[in-house]
C-alpha cells in the first residue's frame, strides 16, 4: 500500500476511535515508522489492540496530560492513560527542552501505555544533539533469576548518542528476543528460535503460543535479570507507575489501564569537552570500524545503523501489509 | 591477618609510595573492602600494580585534583592522574552533593585510573538515599560484535537504588566474566570457565594466559557489545578520557597514564512520588521474593544481597592472604 494512503487510513481509524486529528497523526507516523524499520511486531500488528483498549475505555482517547515542573531540569508527566505514543512524544520533547536549557534533563511519565520502539524517542533527542536514555517497563515476560514465573517485562535499555551522521542508538531488550517477535510468530503460525523461551512447565520451546504461556529467558542469566530489574525500578517504581509484575498485558488483560511508566534522561554532550565531543565520537566510530573483521562479517556496524539502512531502503517503497491486518483495518474502519 | 594490621600495612606501603596519609587510608579501605566481599581480583592482588605505576610516574601520588562547577547539578573533575580510588571517591561525593541540592547530579571524571569495584561508589550514593549510575571504562578485553580483536573493556554497568535496608546494587560487566577473574586465575594457575573467552586464534579456551592474549566474549553477542560501546561513550568520549581501545592496561602497558574516565549520575528518588518511593520499592522486592522458586533455588536475591552477606560474614574475621601476595607486600614495604 502507498505510504500516504496507509497514513490516511490509520489516521481515519484513530479518529473514528475518538483520538484528536493531531494525536491520530502522531500515532500513525510512529506505527508507519515501525513498518519502515521492519520492526513489524511494533507496527500495524498492534493497531487492533490499541483500538480495542480505547473501545474498552482502558486507553483515554482525550487525555488531559499534565506536565509538572520540578526544576528547570526535571519534569513529571501524568499521561492520564493516553495512548503511549502521545505521552512518550510529549515526554521526550520535554526532556530535550530541559537538557537544552540546563545541560541535563530528567523526565518521568506515569499512567502511560505501550509506546512502540524506544528508539523512536531516543532518535529525536539524538537529532537535537543530545545523549539520551529511554527506559520503559512492560507486562510480565521474564522470570527473575531464581524464579520460575515471569514477572519482569522484556524491559528494554535504550541509549542514544550523536555521531554527526546516522544516530548511535542501542535499543536492546533484556530478554533473548523481544516479546513482539514471539507475538508476531504466534499471529502468523511461525516458530521461534531455540533457547529463547520456556513453556509453562519450564522446558525450552520453539512454539510461540507455548512460549507466551511460559516465560522468556533473560540475556546472560543473573546479569540480564538484574538489568530488567533496574529498568523496572527506573520506569516503574521511580515514576509512580506499575511495577513488580503489575503492568497489564495490553493484548489480553482488560481489567484496567496498563499504567506503564517511562523515564527519559538527556545530556548535552558538549557540557564537558565542548565541540571536541563530536570529533572524539567520530574517532571512536572510525577506530572500531577499522578493526579486523570476524569470519562472516564484511563491516562492523554500530547500533542504529542497521535500522537506519532499512528505513532508507523502505522509505520510498510501498508497505506490504498481510491480509489478516488489512482485514483488521477494514473492521476497525467500519465501526 | 587481622584487618587492623593489614590496614596499617597497606597504609604504610602507600605512604612509602608518596601518597598522603589521607589518600593512603582511603585506598587501603577500598582494597580491604574488595577482600571482604570476596572480589579478590580487585583487592590485594592489585596492590603491586598500583605501586609499580606510582614508581614509574604513571600514577601521580600527589595529584592536584580540580573540580569544575558547570551548574549546581553538573561537575567536571580533572583527576590529574591520581590513583582511581581517590578520584572516584571525590567524584561520587560531588555527585551525591549535587543530587542532594537539586534532585539530579551528573559528574564526569577524566585522567583517572582503575578504581576497584563500581559498587563501592554506588553504595555510598545509595546509603545517602539516592539512585545512582556509575560508569567506567577499562583496557581492551572484548571484541566489538563483528570484529576479531579486543577493543572495549569489560565496561561494567553499575546501578544502585535504596531499598530501606541492604542496598540494591547491580554491578555487571558486559563480558561473560570480569577480566580480574581471568587475571586472578592466571596468577594462581587456575582454569577459567568454558565459553567466556577466545585465544588469539579465535578458538574457545579455558587457559587464563591464552585468554588474556585473546579476547573475552560479551554477554548476548550484539547486545553485550552494544552495552560495552555505550559505556565507552559515556565514560570515555563524553568525559574527555581515553576511549576506542586507547585505555592502557594497568598491568602491562607502562607507556603512559591510563586516562580512565568515570561518569556518575545521581537521582533523588523522592522527586516524583516523595516518601511513597521507599514503600513501593519495598513492595517491589517483596513481590519478587515471593515468586515460586526455580529448581535449585531456596530464595531469590536482589543484586547486592550476595555481596552484602559476604561482607557481613567476613567483617570480623581475619583476612587470609596468599603467600605470593604477602611476599609482594614485604617487597613493597622494603623500598
Amino acid at each position: 500500500m502507498k505510504k500516504s494512503i496507509l497514513r490516511s487510513r490509520i489516521i481515519q481509524i484513530f479518529e473514528k476511535h475518538k483520538l484528536s486529528k493531531k494525536h491520530s497523526k502522531v500515532c500513525a507516523d510512529y506505527l508507519i515508522k515501525a513498518e519502515l524499520v521492519e520492526a513489524r511486531s511494533h507496527g500495524l500488528t498492534r493497531l487492533k489492540m490499541y483500538c480495542e483498549r480505547i473501545q474498552k475505555k482502558l486507553i483515554n482517547p482525550k487525555p488531559k496530560i499534565k506536565i509538572k515542573r520540578i526544576s528547570s531540569s526535571i519534569s513529571y508527566i501524568d499521561a492520564d492513560n493516553s495512548i503511549g505514543f502521545i505521552s512518550a512524544d510529549i515526554g521526550i520533547y520535554q526532556a530535550i527542552k530541559n537538557a537544552k536549557n540546563t545541560g541535563l534533563g530528567l523526565v518521568a511519565v506515569k499512567k502511560s501505555g505501550h509506546f512502540g520502539l524506544s528508539s523512536f524517542y531516543a532518535e529525536q533527542a539524538v537529532k537535537k544533539n543530545l545523549i539520551v536514555f529511554c527506559f520503559t517497563n512492560a507486562p510480565p515476560a521474564l522470570a527473575p533469576y531464581g524464579a520460575r514465573k515471569s514477572l519482569f517485562g522484556t524491559n528494554p535499555i535504550c541509549f542514544g548518542a550523536p555521531v554527526g551522521k546516522v544516530p548511535f542508538i542501542l535499543d536492546t531488550s533484556t530478554s533473548m528476543i523481544n516479546r513482539g517477535k514471539i507475538r508476531h510468530a504466534n499471529k502468523f503460525g511461525k516458530k521461534i528460535p531455540y533457547g529463547v523461551a520456556l513453556n509453562k512447565f519450564g522446558k525450552i520451546t520453539t512454539n510461540a503460543k507455548e512460549a507466551l504461556k511460559g516465560t522468556q529467558l533473560p540475556i546472560a542469566g543473573f546479569k540480564g535479570s538484574g538489568l530488567a530489574w533496574m529498568v523496572d525500578i527506573l520506569s516503574g517504581v521511580l515514576t509512580g507507575s506499575s511495577h513488580g509484575g503489575k503492568t497489564k498485558d495490553p493484548f489480553d488483560d482488560f481489567s484496567g489501564p496498563q499504567n506503564v511508566g517511562h523515564l527519559f534522561i538527556t545530556i548535552d554532550p558538549k557540557i564537558f569537552i565542548g565541540k571536541r565531543y563530536i570529533q572524539e565520537m567520530k574517532k571512536n566510530i572510525r577506530l572500531i570500524k577499522r578493526l579486523p573483521k570476524a569470519k562472516g562479517f564484511s563491516s562492523i556496524l554500530y547500533p542504529g545503523e542497521r535500522k537506519n539502512k532499512l528505513y532508507k531502503k523502505n522509505l520510498n517503497r510501498d508497505i506490504s501489509i498481510p491480509k489478516k491486518i488489512l482485514q483488521e483495518m477494514d473492521e476497525l474502519n467500519a465501526i
